[in-house]
């Protein structure tokens, strides 16, 4: 019979899930690939913590050299996390000729390219499908089924924490500090909470998926990317009120031969079908030329989801190892992108502004609105408290660059704030 | 340059929209591929009718010899459609070793296997991911994302032209007669629809669904398939009144070691995900038993859709014969399933009844439901006409073999007709 001897760096959720998904699930995998994969060695900090957890006859050991020197091990899979030392690691492994899959979306965001140069050199695979949505196969579809359209737009829920925040918001009229506390307690979101609603773990993933749609390297300075945290019940109701469910969504479109990418709060129509993703769930829609509209929905995160999207992987490694054909990346549409301008990015906003109860404020906001060419198309003011006034507009479409001029004029206007502008989905 | 020659046998809808991807897109192919691709032969039954759309260069015939005999020509797209001459003039494209891209689900559902095994032995592929649900890519992804998971079910919508009556009957208070009309005038529907409303083809997409997400051979005999052509307008409204929304179902489940696969009307909750696709649009939900509910959606039918599907298929064939990896299965998936027990397949069922307005009929119905072990969870009566009653119902859990049983004894009461009997999702 033949084996695959794996190698397994780190053995949290997603570790344990896949050890167990490995040894469950053998037969299946014999069936279709012809070969027994079996985990050989686990390399962990702190061995003595996760003794409990390893069957007979598998390494657990704290030294990373154990999988290096190993000749018998050809597939290493990292689910240890974070940039440093991953990157050093996988390099190491690479460059010892083993083939590596890994669910580390900071590293691919921001190292994908480097890396992936390093497996070609080497003729190894370097697979990442659990790095983007933990459960939706999306890079893979991505590679497979949309390679002879043109895609057109990328856009979704990506991150589990900042949905399930918002599902709460919504359902339990909870302010954001409330839903981010249950959240916390439910293991939904990390005591530091930064990295998922600011956007920042979305917007690492948009430049993954930008990647694999448009053949292009974006980097996250380049983005706009703005979270939850400010967003308030208020505005939730207000939405919902409008008819529309504020999502954070990541948004990657073709415009004019140019990409451009933003991660933000978005009130998006109850009726569409990113609206009716709900708690931790994540969903990615892609619109190809020729395809249409196509969406793809699952679990975000979670060990057992997560981990399926990693046997993927090394089930396409299994499959190259066997027909001899590794060392291709796993993405390798490569086009250049020019650059967006801000007067071809166009939707409607939702604007929240604060504005003195006094006479004559509406006339200021509608004479700036006029000025840089935008118009309402749903207007309310509600008071606020005693000494100001609270006013949602929906904008009709206007431009990033409209946008821009906006937030300057009313900077310079002590009587109104603008509270919160986010775009609306049509 | 690397260039190879594709054959085209049928130029309809999507034979036209394969040609016309093949030409805009030949860049993005290439850079992905390193082969340029371009159509040589065209085999179409009337020339003369088609002359106009075929591009300089490319010859159009008649002749499929044309095509057998070019050994320049390596992938040839089969798109005409039906079971005969087409399985004829595969079995001839692979003995003469060219690669094989089908949508032909009617096909693939009958002769598959036995296409495939004729594939093997030519050491050619034969792929068919647009036989199923056209734009969405379901075939390939559960070969790719699911190898290491086991699927415990595969339900959706997988027929476009049901779907878009059924939207219409709801949206539109329409009857059956009146929405098919309209799907008619449309090109939704074709002017004998008996394949689509009798839920013929969604079974055969069923069958090939199961294949690849068991490993196993369904046979369409086996299969209980119902169609839409008895929902009343009264059912659709009802159903609504109850929360639900009636759509054209496949079903697929894992049961006791065995697969259950059924089509049928199906009362879907409407905040259920697969009751907000609409119209002409498909839908496949993969459940997993790591990875949980996943949703695939996207167009069901339509030329550039099912091209897209196509041009994935050629690409793949492309990437296998640059690699020289021809000749393995596009599923090799290989499993027993045993026969499901009709006590083991358990579901809330949907029965609407007319029973003479006379004493005692609901006595009797609550005798029978009683003797075979049933129960009711809701309940509505109201008056048919003046010498009837129409009776709704939804049961709690019951299962095939109770429902067997109900259907026996109203046939023996001749002043109760059971009109229909629908499963409800939970």
């Amino acid at each position: 019979m033949n084996t695959i001897k794996i190698g397994l760096i780190g053995l949290g959720t997603v570790g344990g899930s896949v050890l167990q998904m490995l040894t469950e699930n053998q037969d299946k995998v014999q069936n279709i690939t012809g070969q027994r994969l079996s985990v050989k060695t686990i390399v962990v900090r702190d061995t003595e913590k996760h003794q409990a957890a390893v069957p007979e006859g598998v390494t657990l050991t704290s030294d990373l050299d154990a999988i290096i020197n190993d000749p018998e091990i050809k597939i290493v899979v990292e689910v240890m996390g974070g940039v440093h030392p991953a990157k050093e690691i996988i390099t190491q492994l690479l460059n010892a000729k083993k083939h590596v899959v890994t669910a580390n979306k900071d590293l691919i965001a921001s190292a994908g390219e480097e890396l992936a140069n390093i497996a070609r050199e080497n003729h190894c695979d370097l697979m990442y499908e659990a790095s983007v949505a933990g459960g939706i196969p999306i890079l893979r579809t991505i590679v497979n089924s949309f390679a002879a359209d043109q895609i057109l737009e990328v856009k979704g829920i990506v991150n589990g924490t900042t949905n399930y925040i918002l599902t709460q918001m919504q359902r339990k009229n909870w302010s954001y500090d409330q839903a981010l506390k249950k959240a916390q307690e439910l293991g939904f979101a990390e005591s530091d909470p930064t990295n998922d609603v600011a956007g920042i773990d979305a917007a690492y993933k948009m430049v993954i998926l930008s990647q694999f749609s448009y053949g292009t390297h974006l980097k996250l300075d380049d983005m706009s990317v703005e979270g939850i945290q400010t967003i308030s019940l208020k505005d939730v109701e207000q939405a919902d009120a409008f008819g529309y469910t504020i999502k954070l969504l990541g948004i990657s479109r073709r415009i004019n031969g140019g990409v451009f990418a933003e991660v933000g709060p978005v009130l998006v129509p109850t009726d569409h079908p990113l609206a009716t993703i709900n708690n931790e769930n994540n969903a990615v829609m892609v619109t190809g030329q020729a395809v249409g509209e196509t969406l793809f929905y699952g679990p975000g995160a979670g060990g057992l989801p997560t981990a399926n999207s990693v046997l993927s992987d090394i089930v396409s490694v299994t499959k190259n190892i066997v027909l001899e054909t590794t060392g291709n990346a796993f993405n390798n549409y490569q086009s250049e992108s020019g650059n967006v301008d801000a007067n071809d990015v166009i939707y409607p906003y939702y604007l929240s502004l604060k504005m003195l109860d006094i006479p004559g404020q509406m006339l200021k906001l509608t004479q700036v609105m006029t000025q840089i060419g935008a118009s309402f198309s749903q207007i309310v003011q509600t008071k606020n408290d005693d000494q100001s006034a609270r006013v949602v507009i929906i904008t009709h479409d206007m431009s990033k660059a409209q946008l821009h001029d906006l937030k300057e004029q009313l900077e310079a206007i002590d009587t109104i704030t603008l509270l919160s502008a986010y775009k609306v989905l049509k």
